[in-house]
């Protein structure tokens, strides 16, 4: 393919996003194709001779498109969002144009100076400490990784080479090995699965601690443990905190948190993936509460801030406490100005070598939203889901499971697990919205998170009328049919309703 | 922005691109700028309000350009080649567009599905062997990794827990801290930095082995050192080859060290993320021998295969080894036909959970290359490499220091280190061309490796002539002024050139 044919393919391709995304709302959002769909429609070998752009693009519609999950429809309300915006997609075809790997300074001054200069507009807007930022004196700053697993993978193993250094100098009797084995980690039993997975790949068991009825996780219940574990011998290492849990965007109170790992010289990293863009709002001025205590912290602008993923801010305290753990350098990989200036080699940061150049993409979004225009894409979700509480509220065959945070609402039908499970199903066969479902002691309950490019009150009212339809629609079915029903039949019905349950959970 | 304005900056960013690319030769390869000139160019604070598409886009080219080091010159002779092509520029573009998470089958089954074709359809172009397809019955398939970098940490840690499991079953009288600090890894002293930071990450150390005299790592030495350590109580675990080493793109010899492999149930990876693209070579089919009989296989795509990064490509011999290492599910990921079906979820083949929709890039860039176009695209960086490699053979000045392998040659002017490291260091200056030193046994070398989106002929001929006259304008003054030095003046010159490779080498 020549210049020109790319300049056909890539302004055709320019009319497809925004014919895809100006008429979102014709798709149901949930493809409706069987495992292997696309397995079975392609060919089983690339071409050996080269094909038609054309026919590429009008294959992408004609098979592709049907089997997409539509995370920028505003009838998406599973998980949390993931955010695109028009000035981001552009940025991300710039960044493939240049096509940088920038691991080092010289790899592309502009790739890592742009990085800085997006971590300390970022960490301005969301009113951090200052001791995150690049332009204070002193070892703290931000990166861009990409994504919240490896954010928190990055924290939870620098904290344990840091513990293991400090050990070994304490007690030099003891092999590495010996401490090694004694590390452990905290988190709460609401934290991300991607929490847990660290310790696993991480190799340093993380003791998931029950939360409390509310769902937070609070400074009494990591002390008790830590002393627990003090006195079997146990090395605490790192706790992470959760500032908007993914079932029920609860915020860990990172003050009494921070007291505890402050005394026991624990590493404090908070996963604020999710609500890190309240901290932008003054009505949100609590959230940030603790946040000059804490050693790191990440947040994901693939969720909040119209950055398409990926695309995970992590800010560090004391950088050097990862580049020590992380280092290991090469000759080819010098350069003239290493370590004399402020200018930071993110490779070290960070668990890859190769970098993208994420930073063309939030420096194009944010100056073509400016700040305004990113706190108000906040605050429309939190007004929207406003106003799907309302509704929930209004009607008395539902209940909230927890207080509306941010732009999540988590509710369920009241009565047993059974209805709410098979009102999922429903809605999940109609494919008109998607939700996902939770659970706490017990309790099932549906997620609705406001999401996709640009949602509207218009959107939401859809989804409730959806919802409540459907809960008509299992109930009342039932009511009528009771009667003329034999016991025999109902029961047939209703075990074929918990093996539906069952399918579901497994 | 609307979708209007996104029309008008989406296809005005395609003709920035494409002009960009078309005069990249106009651009000295390396920028001229100073660390810290972005930090001072740009404001300290996001606007407030929104700014205007056309002044972001001529930003771009007044103030991010000039910082950029054009790895799609043909003038970037340094590292490895980093592909980007037009094709799959379009498709990263349209990938974010679509912007999903592909974490699991649901969440967009295209993304899953069409990875499982292309990394398919890949395996067949390279003439795997077929134990790596996911089309044939059992556990193998191929995934697509962010980097060679997490690649390579995937097959070490999945390694470990392996390794950990089998222990504990073999010996229950050992804690599995006790089992942890035995463990031990291996890899030659030509391996890329990505694997010694693999070892620190895992907490595994790996033994960097001697490779042989022609930079070769042979079952011998693996034999050896497993049989001193199986000797001193340690539990050999993984090797990690190479195939094409960063310094000068040396083979490790895969059957040698699979057969000690094999016999210490030691995991066998190899890292090919360079030399990978050789597998589709009838003339390089040397390159595949052994590879039936590794446990792991990684390939970069955007080293080779005309896909921009991030696109590393990885196989696995048995998946399931991976899935039960790194499995930490949760129920709001579940979905209704999870495990039933041959479709992976590929968030357990990986460190993180978020995927981006990398298959397309891939999917559009194989087929409108065809596979002929792919191939022709290898042998052009051989043959180029071939016309560099005699111009190096024919003059009496310089010497190669390795076979030349695919596309780099690995050269440096006769004589001590100091001659090379002045050259390096005024080319560097001069910015015309952009290599990287590297160094075996104490011998300085250059390393000249074909990169750039679309290199020439007569682009090697630039490099050569850059090259060769600077030695020129090195040496000749030297054997000028030196009649008219005196003793004193020459050996304080000398002793400059000295500090001046010590400062290069820091």
């Amino acid at each position: 393919m020549d210049a020109s044919e790319f300049r056909e393919f890539g302004k055709a391709a320019v009319d497809f996003v925004a014919d895809y995304l100006e008429n979102i709302r014709d798709h149901e959002v949930l493809p409706s194709v069987e495992p292997g769909y696309l397995v079975e429609l392609l060919p089983k070998q690339m071409p050996e001779t080269p094909q038609s752009w054309r026919e590429v693009l009008s294959d992408i519609d004609r098979v592709i498109k049907p089997g997409i999950t539509h995370w920028q429809s505003p009838h998406m309300h599973a998980y949390y969002p993931t955010s695109t915006s028009y000035p981001s997609i552009v940025g991300e075809m710039l960044a493939s144009g240049f096509s940088v790997v920038g691991f080092s300074w010289i790899c592309s001054p502009a790739c890592t100076e742009l990085e800085v200069v997006v971590m300390d507009w970022l960490a301005k807007f969301l009113k951090l400490p200052t001791q995150f930022l690049h332009e204070t004196e002193g070892p703290g700053g931000g990166i861009i990784q990409g994504s919240a697993s490896e954010a928190v993978l990055v924290a939870v193993l620098a904290a344990r080479e840091q513990a293991v250094r400090r050990e070994s100098q304490l007690h030099p009797e003891l092999s590495e090995g010996d401490i090694r084995g004694k590390l452990v980690a905290y988190s709460s039993d609401q934290s991300n699965s991607c929490i847990e997975k660290a310790g696993v790949l991480a190799a340093m068991p993380i003791r998931l601690l029950p939360a409390g009825e509310d769902l937070v996780l609070r400074g009494e219940a990591l002390k008790e443990a830590i002393e627990q574990d003090v006195e079997a011998g146990l090395i605490p290492v790192i706790c992470i905190a959760t500032l908007g849990t993914t079932g029920t965007c609860a915020y860990d109170d990172i003050e009494s948190l921070a007291s505890i790992c402050e005394a026991h010289h624990v590493w404090l990293h908070v996963d604020a993936a999710y609500a890190g863009a309240a901290f932008a709002l003054e009505e949100c001025s609590q959230l940030r509460r603790g946040l000059d205590r804490v050693d790191s912290l990440n947040f994901n602008l693939h969720k909040f801030m119209l950055v398409n993923f990926d695309c995970s801010a992590m800010w560090l305290r004391d950088s050097n406490k990862v580049v020590d753990s992380f280092n290991v350098d090469r000759i080819y990989l010098k350069h003239k100005y290493e370590g004399q200036t402020q200018i930071p080699d993110f490779r070290h940061w960070q668990i890859p070598l190769g970098r993208r150049f994420r930073a063309l993409k939030v420096w194009i979004t944010f100056r073509t939203m400016g700040a305004e225009g990113l706190r108000a894409h906040v605050r429309k979700h939190i007004d929207l889901a406003k106003q799907f509480e309302d509704m929930v509220k209004s009607d008395t065959r539902f209940e909230l499971v927890a207080p509306r945070a941010l732009g999540l609402v988590c509710f369920r039908a009241k009565g047993d697990n059974e209805i709410t499970a098979q009102l999922l199903q429903r809605l999940m066969e109609r494919k008109k919205i998607y939700m996902v479902k939770a659970e706490h002691r017990n309790r099932l309950f549906l997620r609705f998170a406001i999401c996709g490019m640009d949602p509207k009150p218009a959107d939401i009212k859809y989804a409730w009328s959806e919802i409540e339809s459907q809960l008509t629609e299992i109930t009342t079915p039932q009511l009528i049919t009771r009667k003329a029903a034999d016991v025999t039949e109902l029961s047939q019905h209703l075990s074929g309703l918990q093996l539906t349950n069952e399918t579901l959970e497994r």
